[in-house]
């Protein structure tokens, strides 16, 4: 890192603590294990709404938690500690040694201060299942697989009614999304490949959740260093603030020096899964140059950081060096930096890609510490006019070959996707994956949809990857504002978040995902009954949509009005309807029939029926008044 | 408006003028008529890319161009005046009166200033062709049907290379988009009813454009006063703004008093049609009492407004009173105001719709001045519980009946859509509408894919708004971040129509459109190249690109820097595959053969040769030499 920051200036790191508006934390037990505790956050309604408390998805872990303590110096509750080992196979160790190249050579001020407790690492024995792959396919069903089915249910101990119904209306083009998530469904979709839980054995301090096409669509948001902006509070700030907002992973995408320490802090208070690209920091212990990296260097780095508890590695051993010229005519080349590093090696050595030929021994490490893989597409399309080449599928089919290998070693997998993707030819990238790799979750980075919108690019991405997650995509890779343009900062952060929640969210109702629309029907009864309180507190971001509101009508009065600023009192389309449905539900059968046989004449006597009911407007006054007698 | 204004305080609207970055706008002449001058936006780039500069569809007028000395108090230049009369069968007239009611009865402060200048109304006499259906019925190819032909090919006099295979490649559903658009193309789809190009005969300030689904797809910004908030100026000076950054249209949605003197405003100082829902200026001429309504002040109204030169009006004449109680169980009833205002007046008198009842004088009305229709979703579901049930189809249906009725009639029609719609549920929405409506073009209000992200509904509605723009819709009717929360503000009216320009170019992309993707190949290049500069310029919103990067790397000399904050200068992707694509353009057809074959071993004379051909990386001080040495 450019900035300098002593041992001693280093502070520790801010985070944004306490609920979300209206909202309490309630943990749901388990059936088989009453001892897991899966945190579903509940947003509840005004009295005026007579209705239950919204149940969603939680992914902010304690820090929304007012029962929590949070100290950051100390990290999250190592909570699965216990649960790996009352499952055994597993031992505890030395772990290796922390050298001056982890942090890039940082020493004196430059080196970010250690975190203040060093864990001794565990890893499997070999003696028996580690991974929850292993445990899938052994029949047994974990605490890590209840706990997410559990979650996947929002809370949920029994089936919605008309959740059938709900699964069959949506389209999921082939998924089996069942209208009730049981561990079984979890174990089984599991054991099929079908999904993943990424939960290294050393980052005990997670929530679990569950990746795959017939789960809920989870979206992860990067952060990290690099060499010329940021640091660790920075970072660490930026992940808790990240899953405050519904990031359900987070990788560290970390470049430059202190990469070890900025890492182990943003770990330890992890309450999500997190993720890396190993060749970055490996990178950085050669100086940068990528034809000195070795397997030495990059196998040492891939345990350095299963030891810390990274959860899921983007490892791109499908760049091949015979696919590697494919991309020469390309516009915009490469444009992945692992995919980048390793074509540089292969070229400058004339060699296939060590990850390639070493692929079996990393499925080895990281079974050992139940590491997922995320198979990275370094050759994916940097613009519209490179979408779906050669490159790109060559790579796919050498991805679908890996994952194979990969299972057989016991490791969870998903697939990285692209990129940049134009409209008609998003859906083939998802057929083509399901196929080529067996069903693996997918796990695409948007894709945007058009190359002209830079500083809107959470948007074009976001178009394609609400159609994407539709498709079958598990899991989508935010794309922030600053997306080609600059590091993201923390407003980019939650902009991110909230533009891929919602496009998660879309593809969630498309799918037909049983649970998904209890939210969006929340949200419009409140609309419609103008309890404003409700519509914010239901919102993906309450804090947004209260100031946006408040920007033109900032009287506490209004909150309450039957109005908005939009039509003012006098005229008001809501205000309108609820008469109207007032006026219909006050009819019978009978006279529904005769309505659409009426004709133009007369009618004066229902005419002015309907005048009695009281066609009278609320007024901004009555509203005021309202408000002012504590309505 | 509560805002109060006297005539004397009254100031001239401040517009933003003065072109785009590295912009410069030229005018192309027509084959047939050599007098017409279409605006072409060409963006420059910088001199070491070697590229002509990027012709861009231009909506802004003549604001941007420094040539033209905007007077707000004088209007715009009124061009096709002389193309009307020259056509004939039209007459000039004293107009009507301006009444008290027009401006909701504001007088004294409260009145705002009237436009200085009174222009006398033209009308058709009923001799021969006004609008452009009945010259194109006629066979007739008018001034504004060879304007349009040159501007969708943005500025090409002869087809592109490969424009065909575009068309080809791309996914159109049934439209058919030609390689090249001839002036008598553009005549056979507005026969065909499949387009139109909305121009008031008192709109002669416009420069026409076309909507349909062959076309370019075109996007509408909302603007408009209400009874609590905003003025003349602001919407003056929006309608300007939108203008500047894509909107092709702008609809005058304003309540409240003074509508009138807005409109006239807007009206002559604005070089795009502008569409208005005719209903919220009549019922604030009988005090905002829906059943007060009468066909005779509606009337009044439409004339009022086209003799303005209103180019096209949102008529809800499908709201007819036996759909209206199929709305009563639904979660958010009727939305649109204009819907609901008809359904409380059927109610109230307990007779059919007088907008349905008088549709056909609607129609003669509309003709002599060529209003298109625009005829409105009165029942368009407002959120995605209440999506394509029975109410919204009954009333397409009818809209169905009544676009057939208006051809007749020799009118110029579109149809609005919805409006909140899950994804998986828009596209039955496009079909239908094509069916029921013989290709009329749709025009649809987002659709927003989920309810639950209020403060980001410019991104839930632009997901369904590029969904449907690629099914088909012609023209997309943006949608702010203040959608349901408040009034769009300068800042909203710029995200918003951002948000759909790129939403509707994605859609011309996965149509195929054969000269959309000039623009995204142009900024994919200039990425490549870290061509920072023609990066912004390309883009849609330069300022905000240009500003998102310099939050990170302010300064002059990283604007050539071969890097950016993301990765900084020892680790780029980019700049790596530069590399790459070098080493693959000195390889011979045969070297590539043998590439493929290549084993792990041996290889150190290739691997040498490579190192020789320069593996070092640009340095961080080297890009910053270069740019002091002017490069």
């Amino acid at each position: 890192m450019n900035k300098h920051i002593p041992q001693s200036d280093f502070k520790t790191p801010e985070v944004t603590t306490g609920p979300l508006p209206a909202s309490r934390k309630v943990y749901v037990s388990g059936d088989i294990y009453k001892d897991i505790a899966v945190p579903v956050r509940e947003i509840d309604l005004h009295s005026s709404a007579g209705e239950p408390p919204v149940p969603v998805y939680d992914t902010s872990g304690p820090y929304t938690d007012p029962a929590v303590t949070i100290d950051v110096e100390k990290g999250l509750a190592r909570t699965r500690t216990a649960w790996i080992k009352e499952r055994g196979h597993v031992e505890e160790y030395d772990g290796r040694e922390v050298k001056p190249e982890d942090n890039g050579g940082a020493s004196g001020k430059h080196l970010a201060r250690e975190f203040p407790i060093r864990n001794r690492p565990l890893r499997g024995t070999g003696t028996g299942p580690v991974t929850q792959y292993e445990f899938a396919k052994a029949e047994i069903i974990t605490k890590e697989m209840e706990f997410v089915a559990i979650r996947e249910n929002l809370g949920r101990k029994q089936m919605l009614d008309g959740a059938e119904a709900r699964v069959e209306q949506g389209e999921s083009f082939g998924a089996e999304i069942p209208p009730f998530i049981t561990p079984e469904f979890v174990r089984d979709e599991i054991a099929r490949g079908r999904a993943i839980i990424p939960s290294n054995i050393n980052h005990p301090e997670i929530e679990p959740q569950i990746i795959g096409r017939n789960f809920l669509v989870k979206i992860n948001a990067n952060i990290g260093n690099s060499a010329v902006a940021s640091s660790v509070e920075e970072e660490v700030d930026k992940m808790v603030w990240a899953t405050r907002w519904g990031a359900d992973n987070v990788m560290d995408l970390s470049t430059g020096r202190n990469i070890h320490n900025t890492r182990e802090w943003i770990i330890r208070n992890s309450p999500v899964p997190i993720g890396t690209v190993p060749i970055y920091q490996a990178l950085e212990k050669v100086n940068g140059v990528a034809e000195d990296l070795t397997w030495e260097v990059y196998r040492d780095t891939l345990i350095e950081q299963a030891e810390q508890g990274v959860d899921y590695f983007t490892i791109h051993a499908g760049v091949r060096l015979p696919y590697i010229h494919l991309t020469a005519d390309r516009v915009t080349g490469i444009v992945s930096r692992g995919g980048s590093i390793m074509a540089k090696w292969c070229l400058a050595h004339h060699r296939e890609s060590f990850l390639y030929t070493n692929f079996a021994e990393i499925c080895e490490i990281m079974r050992r510490y139940d590491v997922s893989f995320s198979l990275g597409d370094g050759l994916r399309p940097g613009s519209i006019a490179d979408a779906n080449d050669r490159a790109q599928f060559a790579e796919l089919e050498t991805l679908g070959e890996l994952t194979k290998i990969a299972w057989d070693h016991g490791c969870q997998v998903m697939i990285e996707g692209p990129g940049h993707v134009p409209m008609h030819k998003i859906k083939v990238n998802m057929d083509k994956q399901l196929k080529t790799c067996g069903e693996a979750p997918f796990y695409t980075l948007g894709p945007l949809t058009t190359d002209i919108a830079p500083g809107y690019d959470h948007i074009t991405s976001g178009i394609g990857a609400a159609m994407i997650g539709w498709f079958g995509t598990a899991m989508l890779c935010y794309v922030t504002p600053k997306e080609h343009l600059g590091l993201p900062d923390r407003d980019d952060v939650k902009v991110g978040v909230i533009t891929y929640k919602l496009a998660a969210h879309a593809a969630d109702l498309a799918k037909g995902h049983p649970a998904a629309q209890v939210r969006d029907d929340a949200v419009s009864r409140a609309r419609f009954d103008f309890r404003w309180e409700d519509q914010f507190n239901l919102a993906l971001d309450p804090e947004t949509a209260r100031d946006y509101h408040d920007q033109t009508l900032p009287k506490e009065a209004h909150k309450v009005a039957h109005f908005c600023s939009m039509c003012g009192p006098k005229f008001c389309s809501m205000k309108i309807t609820a008469e109207v449905r007032d006026y219909a539900a006050g009819m019978s059968d009978n006279e529904k029939k005769d309505l659409e046989k009426l004709s133009q004449e007369g009618m004066k006597e229902m005419s002015e029926k309907y005048r009695e009911m009281g066609s009278e407007l609320y007024l901004e006054e009555q509203a005021v008044k309202k408000a002012n007698e504590g309505l």
